[in-house]
């Protein structure tokens, strides 16, 4: 007698960077300190439709503003993303989840990546959290990332996260907030 | 008018300890080091034949080998396997080569693997560097690993790259050096 194999369950790999982590109130955070001098009024995502920072901001501040990643505490200060924690335990029930993190674009953030998810998500094991540069290495059904250099080069399907940069990206379904999240794939 | 495109290239992952990297040599000098008066010789590789090092030492040591994992240094000093840059810089040639480590077994190693890898495999870009749990996530058409339970849930061919916890192991296509991959892959 043998036991019916349950179905494979789908797997969805998420992004770290603007998905669950809000490094861009860091780095706002963080520039309209340093240089407040810099504009009438602090910088805010809404002024940087379609702009990374470093493309707002006046253009002899990039190395500054590069520097700001490679502090040692950037990524472990972080905040998260409103109902990311809800959404991605409610994930977990139904789906096979991976947090898949481009970490090797800054190599001195594995440490601080690895205790803020130990700390935000303790419910994900480490078995099922990747750094990794190009994410095409990535076996998975669903990539949630907002950037699309790597959704392009995923090979299941790319679910664009909107971010100031991304919002005139087209080519993806795309989601706003993680309670789009939900409905997509729970509801 | 329109170029043909080129073929999709074939993609290689490759594991560190035991494949790239000689982690149980750096354990054995440590161990032997540490407890000289454990064995009447020093263990070497040819005394753990289908098991572990915590396995054929007795069982009161396995606390300080585990430990050895934990250092600052341990990663770092790692010697590179005999032919892997020679052969893995030829495989680059032909193949999408990926290093794939289960990194997150021991956080505290992230920074030594990555400065180990930029020192003795230079020429693979950090975007190909992969820090993961589980290879299950991989997506590549093989994976060189010493270990069975990342071959059993990899899904694509799994090659077993012979270490001496692993020799009893059947059911992958083996190999015994870097020659061995060589002629597998490039012959």
């Amino acid at each position: 007698m043998s036991f019916p194999q349950p179905p494979a369950r789908q797997v969805i790999a998420v992004d770290m960077d603007e998905v669950i982590a809000d490094a861009l109130g860091e780095h706002l955070f963080r520039y309209n300190r340093d240089f407040p001098d810099d504009f009438p009024e602090p910088l805010t995502r809404a002024d940087l439709h379609g702009r990374r920072l470093w493309q707002a901001a006046p253009s002899d501040r990039r190395t500054a503003i590069d520097a700001y990643l490679r502090t040692d505490d950037f990524f472990r200060v972080l905040r998260v993303m409103p109902d990311a924690q809800r959404v991605l335990e409610r994930l977990q029930s139904r789906y096979d989840v991976f947090i898949a993190s481009a970490a090797m674009e800054v190599p001195t953030s594995f440490a601080a990546k690895y205790q803020w998810l130990a700390e935000h998500f303790p419910f994900i094991p480490s078995s099922r959290i990747v750094f990794c540069g190009d994410k095409s290495i990535l076996r998975a059904d669903f990539l949630i990332d907002d950037n699309p250099r790597q959704l392009r080069v995923f090979r299941g399907e790319g679910i664009i996260y909107t971010s100031p940069a991304n919002v005139n990206i087209t080519g993806y379904r795309r989601v706003d907030s993680w309670l789009n999240v939900e409905k997509l794939f729970l509801d």
